[in-house]
């Protein structure tokens, strides 16, 4: 899918798809405050890279080159992209390993445990929590896992396969093909992640409702620890004991390496359709989306777009927008949509467009989202301030919490760079008990101040979420950037668990250190 | 519901419901090789109990009644209820405690963990796995939570209530029917469990699809650690590190005591219809059982029973039958009956029955189901091997797994009791890649060996399970009595992580010792 293209080291994607200077500029000219012109991305050649303090045995597969160190210092955040803009790669990994099998994962582990170098599981690098740099003073590695990219095993009648952990999705996709089956986990970042990275994380994919989550399209994991390989029976469901495949769920590296899952597929679906409706008010929105989500009827596709985000895309000021999406393999859907859209209209909704078949605006959206983050790039070129955050809190809080984000981060935003910005949201993710707003910002920075004024910001939209308790992320991990807010909400003795649980499977303590966990000593033996 | 019934001390329920010795004996004589009469049920008073070896303060609400001590020795399992018949209390408990709230729980942990008592937390007491039956040479205490039977709290919008965890069925339903509202969680024991049981045990519940345990059903937990309460954030979905209930759904009393949890409810059902339909071969049912499960069109109920199954039933001798039901608070059914039934008939099934509104078919299945345990305990006083075993596999595995149930675990209850007796399997809950199959074995025991054939029999369908890799429980838990068969499912990884969890939570090795893992030194610091 992404052919011959480069991967940008310090950006998005390919360098085909990134802005050029000009649509940098165009589109910079649209927020007030911002330069005249990009700025320039740095040559690589240019950039300073520190020593690599340590080398591995030559039977291990690692790299030293500087392209390779580059393109693993950070992973894909705002803040990560300014900084590689600012050519700063002091923190740029050791050394880079490419596994070419599990053996080679094994021995990676074993050599590094013995030889106290730090080891960060980097899967697609798409991380946009600080999930694949490692910030603290020993010797590390990035372990890259994208050559363990195979589907080994089909099983059409279960429905499942057997994948390793470093495909990316068009590429498992692509071997699943031919077997009319799909996975089916969409996440924006689709292209540029791996099936062992979405699970690590709990990655949050194409469904809006049910299987929101790829932890419940799991039937098992095979995971490489420092303590042994722990893999799980293939079941469909079980109750012996705690799930342990919820304990590597999750466990964003720190626990062992995902090198293999037996994953639930899905036939490709035949019947499509969707429906886009208005709301003037977004409570009546909301009040809507509810109902919809209480009511058991499990939309593919159930956005909804506040009215800023929905200004956005296109339609008129002042309206929220709910996107519908009903699909099936197995049987036709526009009963299914209709009773959606029912609802819908009862809560005050205008049904603008409903339509089966062509999805010409579902594909458009899927363009457009797609797309999203290579504009943001080119907006951080501009020194604008555009980021993401995202969480999840029941219904009940929904109102307020959306409110007193808007407020209060509104006035971070406005504090922080004078102005205030954008501050849109929409739902991503509904479920009967709750939902899952997202919230982008943009703003203009000063140039050179961008990270320390988003790390301000963001630390005005955690303190919210984490004083109304909501989570501190429905999809985007903890890594180590979420870190004050997840210790916050993560409950004391579960805490105990984990570093119990950390100090049995990576005793060195080697495994993607100050992520879940502070560093050792916190979990040292 | 239960009213001013008697619980028995010694099998399943109340006593008023419990068979009488003409009932006994009628139903015995359908099965040959039975005594003519029931043993009798012993008097409590001849029945010797063992000195209790400990002592708690006054300040703690603790009994040591022969009646409070008999009715905690045991689970309802069928070797209980065997053990019991014959008077063999001899391993009751030193103390039953009474906690009338959560203080309570943790002054007793508090107070057992620095006495060296070993706690077994005891809800309904309706294991049938030796869940809440200590087996070691410490003094042990076993603590009834139903006192703690309160709901809480109630929030109407996100449909969700806070439950105490010795709440049984009925008197949580009870309290959530003036809202509106259920849990609709409904396992066979569900007069004689509690939500904390179900949630310690992940147990199975209404649901055949989708969500079939009540860990789909939990927003949030409150548990009382013997290092601490843990108390996670109401959340809808989280992506925040694996998640923390998930560590303590399944964990058996092992790692601390459930005393409240928020849990998602659902609108009563407005409309429900329900089918049943014939097929002439089980592996054609199988099929259009699997076609079902994988056309997401999530029937609330889907259970097939084999033709032995069907036959006790009252269907005609050699059909397997599939009874589907669908229910929904907000929209009419009949479509989607319709579409589960069309997908039957292509795999071969002839529809016989279809209905909705008085769901008769359903309410003389829900009465039997419920009377079954009362059966149980009848041809145990005849001497007859009665008890059941369930598990889970993918769809690939499932045929060679029923067949190799039947021959191999038929074989057994042919050498252990000199005749094949009974060997029935429905399938009780489904998913798009596999099935829970459930077994019930009926045969002749000889008097004062029918646990030890029991036993035998238990020991040659887990054979069969660990070496198809069919999960050893699929809502019954892991107990003491199915722990050689889980310590081979379980990932060895995984046990280094619940032993290091079980030593920072439980550093005293007080809880529920021998469930999941060995009891100390196994664990110990």
């Amino acid at each position: 899918m992404t052919g011959t293209a480069t991967r940008s080291w310090w950006g998005w994607g390919t360098t085909d798809r990134a802005l050029d200077d000009d649509e940098c500029a165009t589109l910079g000219a649209l927020l007030p405050g911002l330069p005249d012109r990009p700025r320039a991305v740095p040559d690589l050649a240019d950039v300073a890279l520190p020593p690599s303090r340590v080398s591995a045995p030559t039977s291990l597969p690692v790299s030293t080159s500087p392209a390779d160190r580059a393109a693993h210092t950070y992973g894909k955040a705002y803040r990560d992209v300014v900084r590689a803009l600012a050519g700063d790669l002091s923190g740029a990994p050791d050394l880079v390993a490419l596994p070419r099998g599990e053996a080679d994962v094994a021995d990676l582990l074993e050599w590094a445990g013995s030889a106290g170098v730090v080891v960060v599981p980097f899967g697609g690098g798409s991380s946009v929590v600080g999930g694949v740099e490692y910030r603290g003073d020993r010797p590390w590695l990035s372990m890259d896992l994208t050559a363990l990219d195979r589907v080994l095993e089909v099983d059409p009648v279960s429905r499942a396969a057997r994948i390793q952990g470093g495909a990316l999705g068009p590429v498992l996709e692509e071997q699943l093909r031919p077997h009319g089956l799909t996975l089916r986990h969409f996440p924006q970042s689709f292209e540029f992640s791996t099936l062992g990275g979405w699970l690590a994380t709990r990655a949050g994919g194409h469904y809006a409702t049910l299987h929101t989550h790829i932890d419940d399209l799991v039937e098992s994991l095979r995971v490489v620890t420092p303590a042994g390989v722990s893999e799980s029976w293939r079941l469909p469901g079980s109750g012996a004991g705690p799930s342990p495949d919820r304990l590597f769920l999750g466990s964003e590296g720190t626990l062992g390496v995902i090198t293999e899952a037996w994953m639930r597929l899905q036939d490709r679906p035949r019947w499509k359709a969707s429906a886009s409706v208005t709301f003037a008010d977004v409570s009546a929105a909301f009040e809507a989306v509810r109902a919809i989500a209480q009511a058991g009827l499990h939309p593919a596709n159930c956005r909804l777009l506040d009215p800023g985000e929905a200004a956005l895309a296109g339609a008129s000021a002042g309206e929220s927008v709910l996107v519908l999406g009903v699909e099936s393999a197995a049987h036709p859907v526009a009963s299914r949509l209709a009773e959606l859209t029912d609802l819908a209209r009862e809560h005050g909704g205008v049904v603008a467009e409903a339509g089966g078949g062509t999805d010409a605006a579902a594909d458009a959206w899927r363009s457009t989202f797609l797309r999203m983050p290579y504009v943001r790039d080119g907006m951080a070129r501009m020194s604008a301030i555009v980021e993401t955050f995202e969480t999840a809190c029941t219904w009940d809080r929904l109102a307020e919490l959306y409110a007193t984000v808007r407020d209060e981060v509104g006035a971070a935003v406005t504090a922080v760079t004078g102005a205030p910005g954008l501050l849109n949201c929409r739902l991503t993710h509904v479920y009967p008990d709750g939902a899952a707003p997202y919230f982008t910002v943009l703003a203009a920075g000063r140039p050179g101040s961008e990270v320390a004024m988003w790390d301000d910001v963001k630390a005005a939209a955690s303190e919210v979420l984490g004083r109304l308790q909501a989570t501190i992320t429905h999809h985007h991990a903890v890594g180590r950037d979420h870190r004050p807010g997840y210790d916050r909400q993560r409950p004391e003795p579960f805490a105990l668990a984990l570093r119990a649980t950390k100090g049995a499977l990576d005793p060195a303590g080697i495994l993607n250190p100050g992520v879940l966990l502070d560093a050792a000593p916190d979990h040292a033996l």
